[in-house]
């Protein structure tokens, strides 16, 4: 039985690569699992030797404390693997494929499932509806930012590609669909993003570039990304954005020098709860902020998409009310405006099909977006630093070598 | 020319029967007029003799005070009328018509009218998007609670009933297509509501029963409606529906003892910004306690219809974040359900035609379901008073005697 | 082992009841089973004790001799049952569930499934998309007119009724479930039927009936029903709706003089391609007839819904072009109108849970509606006959007495 | 008053520029004028000096004499201009704007000009619903190619652009706004095209091309265009897309060999009525077989947009049902496949703003998609004459020397 080295959590701030035990087809107990999903048999799942899987903006939420996730805990929710082994109860999917695996794990099997909601199935995790891999709260299924990980409910979760070896040439950009690119698609598609919209994206991260060139492909006339990261922003005017420095005056202002119009078609909120003030409440979490804004460059009639992660508890919050996901929304201008509000986890089932259509066909280049860099494993902690830091980057580990990282 | 008696704003918690100038095409000075709609002509107007005029939760913000309505200003919103004038403008509505009137006026050529956003038309309030007729910072339309009014761009606005004698027969169903039906119908039709559903109407004044009534025409399983007012409640469960007294424990305590399940598929709020708390907190305003609620009693992946009014300045609100229409939501629950949540004003254009339909034929008994009651014109005083105090009642203004309602 | 008695295709005409092997987890070989699906292994089915079958106006086509279908097919494809084994598989099915079965069999795990159209899974049927119990090229899954039956993929195709009592009370009604509820509504649906509609449906068999009570929980103003068939349009007007003698002159004027327009906002064809004409044409097929019809009488911009099957092959039709399946068809007519066209089976899972649920809490009436008349499996033979005569009734096998019919 | 040359139709194969009447703000008798439009009052008309109108496949059917529009009837629906002169009416569109006119006339006023189907407008035809601009059977509005043009309804029909200079210089772009760029694009959008999907365009004219353009803005991953003439495809060819020569083989086997599968998830008939066989047929005119082939070659569950004209009667066409728009058609495949069919004239007005935002922008290169070539008014019948032989180009007239093609 193979090593099978992971990228663990072990208290605020840090992050390291240890030893687990190899998958096999039971979820046995271990750091965050639910005790009603321990022993849990997983008849249908199937193991992957692990292909890519990308350091994600919501693992830094846990990373820098501000969740209840346990020490030990394997990180990892993004993940594209060579299927090695199957469970007795496959069917369709096959050793030697090269799958990707939303992020979201969901059963196939339940009303919200069947409904394409797969974003919060009703049978993966028994503290309430959604789950993914190596996350607090989300059932203790074992994170992929490993040498081999488990996936449930196979059939119906992982999405096959067509061809191996133009699946390993286009590696960098089909390991983003496992999460930022269909949840950054996700942003602009409930945001009301269609042929000749004006669109404002909040966020420069890889989920705001991934909105951003989701919004491009729906065919917008006009993408801009907005942020305080000036390194982030020179990612987005790479591929065509326009961009906005918050801290540089009134974003409806900057709209209205771009477009004529102090206002857009559509807002994506690709923040989320850890926003931050500018001028002088730089310091300080605002974490309404970007709301805020989006309702009032938004026009009457639009529509706000919110990829974004809010929290229903954060104990690290600077408010009372942040402490129990509480925000102090002007939803009296939203009202007025008549605006509308899409929020949740991407049911990245909904999506990736057509997005890895769209990346074989050569009609997006999403890994060039969002700066995609290919990391060995063992780089996991220095990649979380940098990222934690404001790089410009989104990183992809290698545990295997797929990817040529290998010193 | 005739004489024309209107209801008029006088102060807090002050209404009156004035006289005021017989309409003419031309938007007059007068209170509450928009600077730039002084002098605006209208061609394309059509006089209506009132026949219908109705009194509406709405009217009750201004008339407590809680809003920047000048003295004078001529209220009503909600109208019905015969066409007794054409402008040289108009085509295809002619005088005899008996036509319904949706509260927010628009153009029907600008952008979001030919988006059906007619709710938001870019042509008619100079302040910003959104009209509607006798309403503070709605442009300075004349009211409608008055012997007559003018409506502009009469051939888009207008919806003419096929027949006379069936329309004055079946007045007092007809009346509530101007306004509350649509508005609750909206609020279901935002809130997800189809065939099969189940669903929590926050609100038991006329807009939840037209909600609550919305819901079942649209095929709801079981719709449960929710207030303070015993009143109101005993009138939901006159039309079928099932009720939760809020005062009487954890409305989704209530809602399992009904479902068997503490939730529902959709939620509506027909509150809006009075919302109050109960409890230890009854006698205080909690603007954000019934969106709060619905977030909690809303299933993952259910929608949220908000038809209830939010305003974007509120001098006479508790807190400084009211007073500037900002509420603490839970935004981190109902992300983390992946809620969606609609608001704004009802486009009525989109739904009167066919819910007159479902009138004509019989399918929907709205006037029993709000208690539309008909009172002359000169007891719209007495009126606004039953209504604030909690009536279950919709009063109907009389002004012309189609009503019979003549002493 | 218990026995399996099973209503069996003996010929044209001729449907007996024989004896059959009680269902293993094997799709074993046998009249009309694909060769590729021969020795299928079904680890994810389970076995049910049937409590209600129906007999289908599409099993009709078989019995007449109109398609390939082998002698010795078991027919069957509405069913009803309770749960008497499960597959190692299964997880969330248990025995004792008492489960409506959709007519489409899926495997949830393809991309059509995934995208919930499951009336063209890819994995079930190798000879094409789509697949069905008991019918020709449809993969050869036996069919449920029998005591006990194999359903595969149990846990994403079972519809589980919430409590077994209630569910045995309204059976009749439930047992429509599997087909002609969904398969009517669905027609409603994808004509576009909304809130205040009207609507002409062709054909007053069970599932034109069904479509005009799917109209009506659509919230449709008015429905009317046509057919050659006086007893089957006075069970039409049993629920409300109107009728049209289809031979008794235009089908324009007839709707005129029930609406005061020639026309309706929506079709449905709920016939199919074994539309016969009228007046002189009576005694032949006009295959053609029904569809034309319906773009005369839909208004311009309306939309056509057709549950009513048009198959590949008819080799007993009386024309070139009708026996591989070409229509004569007005579409310059159709594109002049721009109406549109939708087409094919039922995705019966998009629907049966809300259908459901709209039984479940007393909103509708299916089985009075299509006069449902339960009967012991013995006399199916009968039953076939007298449908196939033209009696108004909906036929509902009962081959475990569940439904007290037993002598 | 200025002179007023215009294209006229002379019979069939005869087109000629003759002098007629400078517009005014009533529709006077005249060639192909409908009775009950003769005298009808303009006042909400503008007087446009004509920027560009581009000759329409659509105009070849009166051209080659398949239709019944009298001798002297004016062509041209395909109009962008600037506004010279207003009618009483008008309130928003301004003397000085250059504008793009829907070839739909519309009143704003209707149901389904409400309801966003401007192609099926009550108010413009008396004949039926739907109209346009120098067209037989559409009312009898002079068509525009002719140096001015009346617009009636011009605040509700009228497309402002928003900047004269900028216009001006892409304005072999913004000229397709008229027609055939929203009818290319509805034609895709009504075929299902979203991001990832594989399209197939039957037609590689103008209106083929624009669809085929239009299902890349749309994020099509694969657009395959059938003709037979190599020209065409040649120019499909220039802006990425695949071509399949329908000369050359079975197009299920051609589009094999594209994408590895022989078929697409969404098709579109940019062909109509006029379609010929190829092979041993290809002498004849084969109505269906366009249909036909795209019932074979979209896959299952896929949808079938429509933009190409079939018409109600063809007296030249070769057969009995044909003559009256009866077309032979493979419904027994399509029900089987569940195919959706979506028919009409395009309602431009529901796309016509958002294209303009993705020119202006340049997103989106249609003029050049479309080989566009301006020629002076003079040219007009050599134009029609090359169009008609195949030319793989667009040809624009230029009547008032916008476009700089004075000689």
């Amino acid at each position: 039985m193979p090593t099978n080295r992971a990228v663990s959590y072990q208290g605020p701030g840090k992050v390291e690569v240890v030893d687990i035990d190899y998958p096999t087809f039971e979820l046995k107990d271990g750091p965050g699992v639910h005790p009603d999903n321990v022993g849990r048999k997983v008849p249908h799942g199937v193991i992957l030797k692990t292909v890519s899987t990308n350091i994600c903006g919501s693992d830094q939420h846990m990373v820098r404390g501000r969740t209840t996730a346990p020490e030990g805990l394997v990180l990892g929710h993004e993940i594209t693997g060579e299927v090695v082994e199957t469970g007795p109860d496959v069917e369709f999917v096959k050793v030697g494929d090269i799958v990707s695996v939303p992020f979201n794990i969901a059963c196939g099997r339940c009303r919200n499932c069947k409904e394409q909601q797969t974003g919060i199935c009703l049978n993966v995790n028994p503290e309430r509806p959604g789950s993914a891999y190596g996350y607090v709260d989300m059932g203790g299924w074992v994170g992929g930012q490993a040498e081999y990980v488990l996936v449930p409910y196979a059939d119906f979760n992982c999405l096959v590609f067509p061809d191996r070896d133009q699946a390993l040439e286009k590696i960098l950009d089909l390991t983003m669909l496992s999460d930022i690119f269909p949840t950054g698609f996700h942003g602009a598609v409930t945001a009301g993003v269609g042929v000749g919209s004006t669109v404002y994206v909040a966020g420069a991260g890889p989920v705001g570039l991934a909105a951003a060139v989701g919004a491009q492909l729906l065919g917008a006339a006009v993408v801009i990304v907005g942020d305080l990261n000036e390194g982030r922003l020179a990612q987005a005017r790479s591929f065509g954005c326009e961009t906005v420095d918050v801290s540089a005056g009134p974003v409806e202002d900057q709209i209205a020098q771009i477009l004529g119009v102090p206002e857009v078609d559509c807002g994506v909120d690709a923040v989320g709860f850890e926003a931050r003030g500018h001028g002088k409440d730089s310091a300080q979490e605002a974490p309404a902020t970007v709301l805020n804004s989006l309702m009032a460059v938004t026009r009457a009639g639009g529509g706000l998409g919110i990829p974004g992660l809010y929290v229903t508890g954060d104990p690290g919050a600077p408010t009372e009310d942040a402490k129990e996901g509480s925000l102090s929304l002007r939803l009296g201008l939203g009202w007025a405006k008549s605006l509308s509000f899409a929020t949740g986890q991407c049911p990245v089932m909904k999506y990736n099909r057509a997005l890895m259509q769209a990346i074989l066909h050569d009609k997006v280049q999403i890994a060039k977006a969002v700066n995609a860099k290919a990391i060995p494993l063992d780089q996991a902690p220095q990649g979380y630093h940098e990222f934690d830091e404001g790089a410009a980057t989104k990183y992809v580990l290698d545990p295997n070598g797929y990817l040529g990282t290998a010193a």
